[in-house]
């Protein structure tokens, strides 16, 4: 029984108002509101529990890395890897992508090798790749989406070529909310030799994940949109690929043995975590996990379906609103422009003034925005905890910002 | 005028007992407990304020933008920068040197090019370094340190030669105590042409710092050991460094353009911040630096001094304790070894039982174990908070170590 009142009780911030509104979050493609079991252990992690991980030996430090550590094998468990060894913490999926940019792609790509990315990526997903072209004349080869923003993972294994050394591809877009077939991508680019990196930000936070059975050699999560801290994250790194991978941060932690002429490293995933880490925040997401899956990820999926499907349905009434991406299994993702002269970043600002929070702008997703002929669009994106009364605040906003802009 | 009594009292973690006894936290070298201030505004920001930065143009979003944002300016003050465009916010030390490293000094150093690194080094200022080393043939130029533990300034500046390319050196040694003159080797190394990398981890916890004042090229201070969260962070970066400094981890919010074809940098020092940043643990880490500034560093400072003070002292009169480090200058951070069979682990593991909390082992500072000829200490390092009483607790918990292990 998925009890939306009780779930709904355990974010403090939604009982907040804004502008004299009730709030009405739809910001969470952004970032996700914490739930209070998260603020507690942050709380009692800072207030009674404080140390530096790793070596202290005293009862403090055993203690906080005891919680620390253990948080490893929650994030195993979530996204079903075989081992919490194929788990390296970080602060997000950014540091996670450019670590395997700079660890894994950068020492084994020559000018003209390809990364094979599709429009829908973000710039999280892009950036680092654009580096390697910059650096080392890597080519970044681009592949389609349709009209209805579906991608098809076919297009993305033909895209695959002799020069292809990496496919590096979304779980679900930030933008459109498509849905992307990694396991069939995972599949093709295999069967081609090509290792494939998953941009988790959206997927896990709205889908049950398992890495095992996706088969995909990195697949990177972001706390903060999983209702954790923000400065929290980690990467799964298949044991063959983490094998192959250099160090990206140096520091403490991730040796075994630094002398004035040498240095040996840490076994991984240690070899990757460098320096004193988010410690605090790694256990925030470790009870962020847990409470998602105690809430069940199936459970959540399709409450954001029912959520999808009812905005869906509302938004068809309204002939003077365009939804970009029209995939029937989307997540609760909608990027919206209206008819007429109205700028996104006007239309969300009338929206605040409901007290409904959306992003407008190009949601760091350049290639996708000029695929799209776009600029900027208004973004509602949905999680967990949201309903279909605030379904209906949205249209009501949308409404008035249509009449006012009409 | 410095009242002990209630600065513990803000402190939480202050109160609480370990193995039945009072807490005697003296591994603040290794992290720092956070005063209620910073814990409140951690929940305050998840509970009521939250929202992802920059860019949002929602009420939530632009009010955690102008907190986290009004930390830049906070952190300049401390550190006393020009302008708060000279600071770069991250996630700590170890991040903001692997910046440099990556973005300033892997581009520009050719084979057989020199950085110049004194013994004292933390592993967070040799690694990147050593990386370098591995994949550019860059060489690492060693300065030592005398019987004291002092280092002379002119040694630093008479190592550098016409392959120098930097200096990279702690302000304030993490095992020692050792305080360095950064100003004169800035000084001497800027005759040269050679820029200055300065390790403020544990020197912005324990003086006063002005890099206007000390001539430093950049400057990287770590969150969680000045009271504030982990995971946060900043590096001083003076402005023709950093625009010298090519971008290093890439993502949103760093770019001002992203097409498949190209990318267009954003302006420094944005350039150098990408992804969702560490929002709230960086407006935590703004709430501890005013701690500290509305206490005062120098008041810091003169208390820190008294309890060096006081410690020596009372250290001077066991016979069967060395006290590696012994300029008069140093900071109260006081690694030690036992005469006899006694590891250091051993040690902390009995003054643990005592209630005293320091770290035993290599304090990420192995080029400096080999120059004192051990493989681990046991180090006691103070905090603002700590008191006299502290230093006797300890000297009692070691002489039942000594006991113990005569």
């Amino acid at each position: 029984m998925y009890d939306l009142n009780k779930i709904r009780a355990d974010f403090p911030i939604l009982a907040r108002e804004v502008n004299g509104k009730p709030l009405t979050y739809l910001d969470n493609g952004a970032s996700a509101q914490k739930p209070q079991v998260v603020i507690d252990a942050i709380t009692q992690a800072y207030s009674m529990e404080y140390a530096n991980v790793h070596r202290g030996l005293h009862y403090l430090s055993n203690l906080a890395t005891d919680k620390y550590e253990g948080v490893r094998g929650t994030i195993a468990r979530f996204l079903g890897a075989a081992s919490e060894d194929e788990i390296v913490l970080n602060t997000g999926t950014t540091e996670g992508i450019n670590m395997v940019a700079y660890g894994w792609a950068m020492p084994r790509m020559e000018p003209g090798d390809e990364i094979v990315l599709s429009v829908m990526e973000h710039h999280a997903n892009i950036v680092p790749w654009h580096f390697l072209r910059e650096r080392q004349g890597v080519v970044l080869k681009w592949v389609e989406v349709d009209a209805q923003g579906h991608l098809d993972p076919q297009a993305v294994i033909d895209a695959i070529g002799p020069k292809t050394k990496l496919v590096a591809i979304t779980h679900c877009s930030n933008v459109l909310g498509t849905v992307v077939d990694v396991k069939s991508v995972c599949a093709g680019a295999h069967e081609e030799g090509v290792p494939v990196l998953v941009d988790g930000s959206q997927g896990a936070v709205h889908l049950p994940v398992n890495v095992a059975d996706m088969g995909c050699d990195f697949y990177a999560i972001t706390g903060h949109k999983l209702y954790g801290p923000t400065g929290s994250g980690a990467i799964y790194v298949q044991k063959d690929r983490m094998a192959e991978m250099r160090p990206f941060i140096g520091g403490g932690d991730m040796i075994k043995e630094v002398s004035r002429d040498a240095v040996t490293y840490n076994d991984p995933p240690m070899k990757f975590e460098a320096g004193t880490p988010a410690i605090v925040q790694i256990i925030g997401l470790g009870v962020a996990l847990d409470y998602m899956m105690d809430l069940g990820m199936d459970n959540i999926a399709a409450h954001e379906a029912g959520l999808r499907d009812y905005a869906m349905t509302r938004f068809n009434g309204l002939n003077w609103l365009n939804i970009q991406g029209q995939t029937s299994d989307k997540a609760a993702i909608f990027s919206m422009t209206l008819d007429g002269a109205a700028h996104a970043h006007d239309i969300s600002t009338i929206l605040d003034k409901k007290g409904v929070a959306v992003r407008a702008g190009h949601h760091c997703a350049g290639p996708l925005m000029d695929h799209l002929g776009l600029t900027a669009t208004c973004r509602a994106s949905f999680g967990l905890y949201n309903t279909r009364e605030e379904v209906d605040r949205l249209i009501e906003a949308l409404e008035l910002a249509h009449e006012l802009f009409a």
